[in-house]
């Protein structure tokens, strides 16, 4: 039985709660929150105890935490939580700054933290990986993500955001180098505002397609928007040596009606919680699994950076217009 | 090179015509119809001629005669042109009357002459066939057929039609017995007028549902309606032994669109020319392969027999309130 | 907060703990089954109590009971809960006998108590009956439902199941008295056992079809099958005079493989516990909304005796090849 | 009647012939080829007479000519046709010299001829288009091609093409800037050989990806492959600010089959002939309707530019790895 402390009582931590109390092999003993009130609350209703990040890490009870507090204290907690043998699933991005991920990476090693890239989980993409694990379509040669959510978020999250490409697409560049084994040697990104024109103004883009090259010549492109209007599109697609794999959309439900004006269906469900739900499940309990096996983490810090490296880079891209190559640098290689 | 007579240059006539020229192997030569105003105006068209039926079976130039008058003439045409030594393609229904169609079979022989089934030709149909003679799903346990017009004929034409299960329903009939391999040996049928209260007048039904037992067990479900509003809907399903095959519908275009209002997509084709024209011409062409190789057709007489014999124990059956069982008598055999 | 026993810890048992410990506004605090070792293992894993059936229904604490056992026990169980004071959820069927059921209701009353047809609260099918319900296809002409298991129950289980039409048909007789607003007045049914041939020689079915008739005209087919072999096949398609509503299955994934072998995709999940188990949470909730706002149940013992009283005239109709009309008598009207 | 002359008997030059002959408002009546024995043959099928070009231009009964020779005698048989004053349809690309192509647009002017770029008058994408422009989903942003070819052509061929970019893609070319309504701005280029290393060592790529924006922020992305092992993938996606638009592929059966082994469904349809039979009669009627009515060509020389355009850009990006700006010198503008 895994105790479980959980840092950050907000949206994402409410998910992650749920995903401890329904695994059966972990506990969630303790919540922390800069908001006292949050901690206080989430942890009422969990049965858990409110209790500082400090106090937390200093309780030896405690075998686990579960970052998930904002990301400018992602490294730091990181680290810590690290130093005091804790186990740790911190939440994606690492942080927003690829030197001070980097940093972290150095200190406390590139394999030893867990992080939260949920959609490795989701068990459509899940299966569409292993069926090509399993060679079912030869070699890797052009993969395609599709990604848009729903609606735009509010203009004064996207200014603290990092950006799309560090903040949405940093989910995309995970599913791209999972899904052809590493990072990219080349990313060339082009940027729109087309949503909301107080995106553009506050340096950001809403609508975005990046394009990365392999050393061997496979290439993948990623397309991004803001704000899609029908719900939470999430698709992938994977051109093989010997046919294409694809991951289609999650629909609300599986009715159809055909009338004289057409047929008409439902739409993907609207967003993460309705989509993930299941896989930040699945995600948590491979984090559980791997604690009490001694087994290595399926999605690792090194993973965490290299997301980012790639996120840097469509993000310099964008900006320049220019293609930018990843050095070993940029992933801490 | 077949010199091909079409007897009837009403609508049904000219899709015919169509599949004649389009066959490279068979020639339009004559063209009869009552209306010698149509006869004429078609033969000008195609480039044959106008001729009458006692011409036409006393020309030793014509080999095939293709029978697309109305129903009522089917087994006095196929008899007279079989007895003038010309192969015979003939339309669905052989009769309105099982016993003249049963007379016609013992006049003419059940294998002799080719019937105009149209759907057998359907690639998606045929595809579906196929797979299940290719042991695909096991031995056949119950099987499915929908099938409703996009809207309903005019009354005057009910009146004469010899009502939904000799005119409609007799389409589904074939594919059941042929899709079975031989004709059920029990029929209920329950039929009801949903769609136009003048249809109910006329003494016919509109929607109707038929079950079919074959003598080891294995079943049928047939679904009819005159007006589904949205197109053509012909659909089968056959579950087997060890899995289900389908024939969808085929729909207008690809296109879909998802907005917030849902997910929107084409309809099915309107009706039976847009959806049967490559499977009419298929017919042709197989017509002619069997005439020029002398072998056996692929829909005979016998089966235009059987389907009608179902089609007399539904509407009896759906008159009466009981199951009706098909003697050998009812297939002339 | 309702206080809840659970009458029957079998696997259906279990799957209700799961719900009403899911419900915040419910908790599970007794458990009783006849195998003492059942009640005690399900109790423990809750945090409830083993009890008997009649400490239960001494228990003034206990608001409610969810009779989660064999057939044969549920009316005697609804009538001495019902007059015990508890609110009542029962899982179908009400029992094997219309006639003991009939007696229960007219002893409880129609309304008095919530019967568990959890397919009502599929958000697939609850999604159909919506749009039908706000009249998006018109009137109902042609019902149609397909329902398949993925593999057959041993023959011990069919023994003393009540034959097919009882024991499986049930949920679709409910589905299609829901659909069509109240039960029909002919049944017509035929059935043979093509799966295994032992469910033959105990006297059952193992693949059938069932058409119903309303006094208005209106049509409903039924198709049954113990052995899809695929997983759970569980389709509904209502034809209306605009249009056509269908509900198609749920899959265990959206990803699509295409090579030169063709497409493959997912099979529907497998079978009731993968597609329903939303389900079953939802009937839960509707069930404590209910008693906690003395509301009207949304399914009732009224419902489930005339879903019943299908079954039996589809049975006797099985058996003696006629079709058979529900009376009032048979309804309890 | 158009009186038409067909210069090429090659492939693509049958499959006009038979478009011309569909027609009923054309009629071909000259064949010219190279190889004067495939003129004869083609000429002798169609009851056309084979004809040198000369004899063709000269000749004053002849209205139209349709250009299917190869490509780089296009831009002479324009200018030399329109100097003859025949309408004509020249097949894709107008040339593989964008030079050549601005010049021939500068001798005849931009909007004399109509090019074929058969896709257009594909009933999907053709439904697509006009769902956009009926405003069904708002303003473009964001355009998704995928192009994929069943097989590799033989790289005897592909040395002689022009390159993917010019001989392939630019169909892809021309669906972009007709969706959005003109050229782009700038085009990025990636591609690599990952299909046969032949094509690589042949100096060109057989997978590519293609990026353009529009001045105006829009965005798309061409995916390309000279191999999909499956069949002829070919699908358009267009994100626009209220939805989603998207051309699904059309398959060569509606059959689904669902087994224990999961479900399979029919691939795509092989190649561009069945494919894109149909459109390329309905080019045809468009080119003889526009004719007749003196009516503005649906697809011009200055699009045909303007697809080269986009060719050359995409070339030269791919090979330098620098965006490249489409600059009005480029259009011919």
């Amino acid at each position: 039985m895994l105790n479980v402390a959980l840092l950050g009582a907000g949206r994402i931590g409410q998910v992650h709660a749920r995903s401890i109390a329904a695994d059966k092999n972990s506990r969630l003993v303790a919540v922390a929150d800069v908001v006292s009130d949050a901690a206080r609350s989430l942890a009422e209703r969990t049965g858990a105890k409110a209790m500082t990040i400090e106090e937390i890490l200093a309780d030896p009870a405690i075998d686990a935490v579960l970052i998930a507090t904002s990301t400018d204290t992602h490294s730091d907690l990181i680290e810590r939580a690290s130093a005091a043998g804790k186990a740790v699933l911190c939440e994606k991005p690492v942080d927003l700054s690829l030197e001070r991920a980097l940093a972290c990476q150095k200190t406390v090693g590139g394999e030893s933290v867990m992080i939260g890239f949920n959609r490795r989980f989701d068990p459509n993409f899940a299966a569409l990986k292993a069926a090509f694990d399993a060679g079912e379509i030869g070699r890797a040669e052009l993969l395609s993500i599709t990604s848009f959510d729903p609606a735009p978020p509010p203009v004064s999250y996207v200014k603290v955001s990092g950006g799309l490409f560090r903040d949405m697409m940093i989910h995309d560049f995970d599913m791209a180098c999972w899904l052809m084994g590493g990072a990219p040697e080349k990313v060339t990104a082009v940027g729109s505002s087309l949503v909301d024109p107080a995106i553009g103004e506050a340096g950001d883009v809403d609508t975005a397609a990046v394009t990365m090259t392999w050393a061997d010549g496979r290439i993948a492109v990623i397309k991004n928007s803001r704000r899609a209007g029908y719900g939470y599109d999430q698709r992938v697609e994977l051109l093989g040596s010997e046919g294409l794999l694809s991951a289609r959309n999650v629909l609300e439900n599986t009715v159809e009606k055909i009338t004289a004006a057409g047929a008409a269906s439902a739409k993907p469900v609207y967003f993460f919680l309705e989509r993930y739900m299941r896989a930040y499940e699945t995600e948590w309990t491979a984090f559980v699994d791997a604690v009490e096996n001694k087994s290595a983490f399926p999605v690792t810090l090194r993973d965490g950076v290299a997301a980012l490296a790639c996120a840097e880079a469509a993000t310099r891209s964008s900006q320049t217009g220019e293609t930018v190559t990843l050095t070993p640098d940029m992933l801490g290689a």
